[in-house]
């Protein structure tokens, strides 16, 4: 277990981990290869290396063997490193509201597999602790226990969480230092504590709309572009933006708040204390206020959605203005930071292009006309697995303890 | 000379660039290290450093000397390793519309010097670029030749330009991959070939208002953040983000168009094409309109400067006007991308508090509260070198020549 190296995190583990890492990235990238090419294609002298590759097939990520028929000028057979299938390299949980997702990948970046349970809203932290655990087992045992409400199952076989390299967490609300060991939750004091002693490896946090941002980037909608903004339109209306495949975070980890950028600045306050932001036109309650006020009868979302897929003009009316709402802070949004896909998630998202088409209008045409035709809006399509899927995505991809290797190239005469 | 190598730039010629760039950060970090403790830290073998440590010093980059008295058991003194001061790493210009201004670099990444010159706006471009040969060879010579217009002067001595990694160079309007050795300045054909042909570096373009915006993040207003939003209002209205040290571009090279984000949906008509941008509100032609609309009766910038200054009330209703336009953008952005800094640049900026204590006021009220204590707005402080030195900028933090090197991490016991 690498686990108690990681909590006593010095340069030496680091520079360590590094190596660790570009080992790793060559298997993936080649495919089983000797120490000799290991050797050859990493530029590490031969100690270091003998070093690494003993700690990696100790703790399970690699597998030592003779898969190809090779002979040296004496006759020994080369021994070959590959990626161990069966090892989990990292983990994502999403701690939303009212439910716990999980989500695993091995060391060749495949998803093992996702389940997810629903609980109570004031649930316990260790409660809920307990249930990503559980969760967590189902896909080490192999059990084919999923989620009732889609996403990716188990898939490559059972998972072997020895060898995990760190677990990424998404929360609800704002996160000071997210996406390192150092983050905390607002509010919930301790919980990276709680996790790294139930798991034994480091926790990265972050904001779970933020990871279902990168999540919509690595693996969902936007998995062809790596520049990405996210909007969810839910109770609450927020995102995220991934910017050169990262996802971006800002200053105090206050980014992607899109829900509070002032649509009217002369109109209804809002839960945040500013007044008029988009929020108050476009969360799940602001919609149905609107549909009301539009003479519309349903009280709740399914009502509104089924009103509007059968032409009710209330209902068609109030989603094209919320859409012209939304279009306008998104084109705000587009100018200043250049996405070239907009996904939009949430479950007001379900209403489809009676949604989507007012709210792509009303972009195009607030954007400066040598904008426009490079931005497409999208549906989110991973659900809710999103987030849990961005916490692995936030390890693999911008974990800090990752972030040092040298990454190898693929070298042209090898 | 690197040169060639650099034109037929393969997979391998990076991975010993990588390698050249982790020798020459330990050297920038420790000072003068023998060959023994280069390898001990960079962790490369013995074949490969040598062969790495050959070529920075064939290169004039690095110099072997004896500088402490150590002497080994058998009596042999031990050669160090140490950057040579006046080998110039990066050199910055700014092609600007009327002049050409440039910035220099030694190893230790100190500004050796700068440099401009004015010229007609329509210059051909070989003649552009005689002038940025011209003002570089004035800084390798060591002549004092400086800029009428403030901005850093030569300081370390002499500029010894064959061991130059790489130019950084920004232009007027929109780029296409920008920061990379594919840039192409729209309506600008063949620029990088030109350079690279007149200078033999690899040669990394920018638009130049996005360059200042990374200067003002890494040598000006805002060096102390790595989250930063600069806005330059001059005859456009433009800017540039920093986020996490790094200048963001966005797809296509459409980020920082601040000056095209909607103020008013049912405004005047703006250059882009799209109507009631912030451009058509604080420009500097918009600015004028305003104020003589107003009932101002200066012609000039200078003019309406002069009369803020003096309390005339048509010229500070303006100031407030525009700043509280300008402020409502700034929010939304801040929303959408949570910098730490926001740096205001360019001539309507001379205006100081008069325009930036309306920005901020407008800003603060359109943001979330929470949101509110966490952004700070300033004057930019780096003038007209800003766009060269951000070319350098370019080349230090962000050139893809340098970001796949592994960065050596401080060593505990050593």
């Amino acid at each position: 277990m690498l686990s108690c190296m990681h909590e006593h995190d010095g340069p030496l583990t680091r520079l360590r981990r590094s190596h660790e890492q570009a080992v790793l990235e060559l298997l993936r990238k080649h495919g089983p290869l000797s120490r000799a090419e290991l050797g050859a294609r990493s530029g590490l002298s031969r100690t270091t290396l003998h070093d690494i590759v003993a700690g990696l097939v100790g703790n399970g990520s690699v597998v030592a063997g003779t898969p190809h028929v090779e002979v040296r000028k004496r006759g020994r057979p080369v021994e070959k490193l590959s990626l161990n299938p069966a090892a989990g390299e990292a983990v994502g949980i999403d701690f939303a509201r009212r439910a716990v997702h999980v989500a695993a990948v091995n060391f060749a970046h495949e998803v093992i597999g996702s389940a997810s349970e629903a609980h109570a809203a004031d649930l316990s932290w260790p409660e809920r602790i307990d249930i990503a655990g559980r969760l967590l087992a189902t896909l080490a045992t192999g059990s084919s226990v999923g989620s009732a409400d889609g996403g990716p199952r188990g898939a490559a076989g059972a998972l072997h969480l020895d060898a995990l390299s760190a677990i990424g967490v998404g929360v609800v609300g704002p996160i000071t230092e997210p996406g390192s060991e150092n983050a905390h939750a607002q509010g919930i004091d301790g919980l990276p504590d709680l996790l790294r002693k139930q798991f034994g490896v480091p926790v990265l946090l972050d904001n779970n709309t933020r990871l279902a941002a990168l999540a919509e980037a690595v693996w969902g909608a936007a998995a062809d572009s790596s520049d990405v903004l996210y909007l969810r339109l839910s109770h609450g209306v927020g995102g995220g933006l991934v910017v050169g495949g990262a996802l971006h975070r800002g200053r105090n980890g206050l980014s992607g708040e899109f829900g509070h950028i002032t649509v009217d600045p002369a109109g209804r306050p809002c839960d945040c204390g500013g007044t008029g932001c988009l929020e108050t036109r476009a969360s799940l309650d602001a919609v149905l206020y609107r549909y009301r006020e539009a003479g519309g009868r349903a009280d709740d979302l399914a009502g509104l959605l089924d009103a509007a897929a059968a032409g009710e003009s209330a209902a068609l009316g109030v989603l094209e203005r919320v859409g012209n709402d939304v279009g306008g802070v998104l084109a705000a949004v587009c100018h200043a930071v250049g996405p070239g896909v907009i996904v939009v998630g949430g479950e007001l998202a379900e209403a489809g292009p009676t949604l989507l088409e007012p709210i792509e209008r009303a972009l195009r045409q607030q954007l400066m006309p040598m904008a426009r035709q490079h931005v497409d809006v999208r549906h989110a399509t991973l659900g809710e697995a999103g987030s849990a899927l961005g916490g692995i995505a936030l390890v693999l991809h911008e974990s800090p303890l990752l972030s040092h290797y040298p990454r190898p190239v693929p070298e042209e005469n090898a």
